[in-house]
């Protein structure tokens, strides 16, 4: 097997729940994968129109038994709902799908929570495998067991820590996606690399380009390093008490970001990669980062295709109402993930107000005021 | 303290999700533990518009806190739903109650059911606590940890394993609960004698009268025997994938009942009673019980004010095609839970289907050809 073939598999440690992600090319039509991955169980497919086009036929050559357990949903972010949860129910009810089925979810993020979530709550919880066809979903949304759905009042509202049988992520399915669905996938990997890795962000400096070229090796490399980083958090904080909140980097503003805009506007992604550059930019501000950091974060994720600052015309207010709402508040002050260095991230609700209203503000003004 | 007034405590244990059951007359408004049950978290209170008259201003004086966080909803198992469930997370949203919230459940094994779901899944799980103020509630629905929502194809279709925080359960307010409720509990406490406890099966013949006055001593002692087998159980077995499958006796054919007849026209008890009848008689038939241990156990559930029987105009098929539904059948066959002896019960897939169809026939038939 040469380096361009080669599978490789990282292991999320959580005792009886662990589980291999696998990573590589073509792994969609490996049929002794599939079997391993989803057991003796009845399988039921989750997808949607627009992945199912592509890869569906792919999967059931590997997976024969879910060939007539099939739900296809329309694409999209407006589909991660109780509403779409509730249709994957009333499938598994109508087929006297038993509590020993498995869910397999192939597609991006939303399918993968949404199917996780049915996975979770289904008879009160079944297995399921995630089969992550998107940049994001390989390097995040796939691994760690968080499932949810939106509510119209807050995105991730509802949902449950349920953790994968396996993840499969098969590189291959990246050649379809979307530049700026693949560069939205990039601001996680940058993520990690702020977050607990400077040699993940020299090594994305010197690979941009073989990952934009869609190189299977390169991508190989940057959801291993990804997922070996995603597990180990998960390893340690699985319900996201302590460390793993770090995982949240850029997400507070770039949840505002999202929500003032009405989702589905900017990608995910492109909100953390906002989101990572105001966060580095707040860290400089509190003088942790040099200002040459800042500019060599807002440089790795405009080269990577990503937006490095957010629109313009939302208001700082709304960022503190938005921001307010998150999840992950404690006693109504707002709660930020900073850097103290490059690769070094904490948490903090220790900061001057004046100081996270400038940065927004300085933020939204295209940081032409900084 | 005497007899009278004293509370017992019976701890579950679950490691780090352990936690007390409080039962004893007047809980309701204890202030101190209601501080120690809750914690330091926000609580926010749902109830039913029928036990809202009768108990919500008391707790709310226990509980001053959750005053103007209250959620009434109209009573009965058909408010056991998803809506219910968008309901009690909208009010949440709408409040921008945090991840530190504590729900309370103050109602039956409907709100226990419905707010231990909405617990289980506002923010990915919040904390909760149980104040049940039904029978079945204190004996059964509010201990261990499994919440739900009915779907239109099947009961508790929907759901999570979710242990609360504390259940205090205060027997005074069974004074209030109507006859054929009071009945519907005691079946499941002469289900915790049929399963493993032969002397509480003789400790209820001798005081079923006393039980039925509602005498405080007599129900804090069946609802500490009862509390303390399904904690023994559930410490044992928290997500049923062994002998908690064991408290399941009657209740493969008391879904049956409840979903033929349509839910809500015999309660969950009564359709458990007629169950409890059919496991002992189709025991008996088996061999495994004596004619004389069948009569004991009809004997004991008429006295208790429960049918013996299950409505004479539901058909067998309908009957094994509705338990082939239930959620803890694999591969097909059904599972039955039936009674090695008065006292000890196990799980069988091994039985002549004649045996079945006829124990089935002869219960419609109201016992007429026993």
């Amino acid at each position: 097997m040469n380096a361009q073939s080669a599978t490789v598999t990282v292991q999320v440690e959580l005792g009886a729940r662990s589980y291999p992600i696998h990573i590589g090319s073509g792994l969609l039509g490996d049929h002794a994968l599939f079997a391993a991955a989803v057991g003796s169980g009845q399988p039921v497919l989750v997808t949607n129109d627009v992945v199912a086009p592509l890869y569906l036929e792919t999967v059931l050559l590997a997976c024969p038994a879910a060939r007539d357990q099939v739900v296809v949903l329309p694409d999209g972010e407006a589909h991660k709902s109780l509403a779409s949860f509730e249709h994957i129910v009333r499938f598994m009810l109508e087929r006297r799908i038993e509590r020993g089925a498995v869910l397999i979810a192939l597609g991006g993020g939303v399918i993968g929570d949404l199917t996780g979530f049915a996975a979770a709550c289904y008879q009160r919880g079944i297995d399921y495998v995630q089969v992550p066809t998107t940049l994001l979903a390989q390097v995040d949304s796939a691994v760690g067991g968080k499932t949810a759905v939106n509510h119209p009042l807050g995105k991730n509202m509802i949902g449950a820590f349920h953790q994968p049988r396996a993840v499969i992520a098969d590189t291959a399915t990246l050649s379809t996606l979307p530049r700026r669905e693949f560069s939205a996938g990039l601001a996680e990997v940058i993520k990690y690399g702020l977050i607990r890795d400077g040699a993940l962000l020299d090594w994305l400096e010197s690979n941009l380009a073989r990952l934009l070229a869609r190189e299977p090796v390169a991508l190989r490399h940057a959801i291993q390093r990804s997922c070996e980083h995603k597990a180990e958090v998960v390893a340690g904080d699985e319900r996201e008490s302590g460390a793993r909140a770090l995982l949240n980097l850029g997400h507070t503003f770039g949840h505002a970001i999202e929500a003032a805009q009405g989702y589905g506007r900017w990608l995910h992604g492109e909100a953390v990669a906002a989101g990572l550059c105001m966060a580095a930019r707040m860290s400089a501000e509190l003088g942790w980062l040099e200002p040459a950091d800042v500019a060599r974060v807002m440089q790795l994720v405009e080269q990577a295709g990503l937006p490095s600052a957010p629109p313009a015309d939302i208001a700082v207010e709304t960022y503190l109402e938005l921001m307010g709402r998150d999840k992950k508040n404690c006693g109504g002050r707002i709660r930020l993930v900073l850097l103290e260095a490059l690769g070094r991230a904490c948490v903090t609700r220790d900061y001057p107000d004046a100081v996270l209203t400038r940065v927004i503000a300085d933020a939204a003004a295209g940081w032409r005021r900084a």
